[in-house]
């Protein structure tokens, strides 16, 4: 088996041929999303370096950043202990969520209550066009 | 409707009632684990501030160091821009994976292998005994 085939092995995909995974960016430990991958987008994303999920609401590979220049570079794949989450250590350009916030996890309970904590860093609309709905994502 | 009520109500449980929840440190920022959350061990988690998983394995909820003494006390629930994915800021007791790593990601890819990173801070046999095998998860 080579080594690529044995890291995939390694890797325990859910009945629907998915794993979720979770984008942290390397150097602040900020987590910026959690996505899907296939066996197929783990492989060009560790060919390729830059971060390839898959989109189950679209049902097909999504490129991160394919159309808003939102790009992630992979610096590290992990597998956690039984194999079914991965961690993808990146470096995000700008972005990561489709509202334009650096992290999806924008929304937060404090007091009691779901407020936001933080601001859009980019437009939408410039990011995608279209009214600024996502032309990207899960 | 309560302010309780308008949180839970931001979560959008798949088909079989069930949320992702990734586990961070609060202050090192390390992932230590991605587990399943439903509407009622997300409430329990938000009034007791120790988190309450949902263990898909055993059908039940499964309180994080209940066996192990491994808890995690909440410090921030958050949850993402379209409300399927919870990120849980805690301050996690030791050994939050059964194989007594700190952090359930404790293997990388590294030139082209799959390696482990990491060393286990404690023993598994110690904490659940029964061989070291998991007593408590997913």
């Amino acid at each position: 088996m080579t080594e690529l085939a044995a890291i995939l092995d390694a890797i325990r995909f859910d009945p629907a041929g998915l794993v979720p995974a979770i984008a942290q960016q390397h150097d602040t430990g900020e987590v910026l999303m959690m996505a899907w991958m296939t066996r197929a987008t783990v492989e060009e994303t560790l060919a390729t370096g830059r971060v390839c999920y898959f989109s189950r609401s679209r049902g097909r590979p999504w490129r991160k950043g394919e159309t808003s220049g939102q790009v992630q570079h992979l610096r590290e794949l992990r597998i956690d202990c039984d194999g079914d989450t991965l961690l993808l250590l990146v470096d995000q350009t700008g972005a990561a969520c489709h509202t334009g916030q650096r992290s999806c996890f924008f929304r937060a309970v404090r007091d009691g209550a779901l407020v936001e904590i933080a601001a859009p860093i980019a437009d939408p609309e410039a990011l995608y066009g279209h009214g600024g709905r996502v032309m990207e994502g899960g």
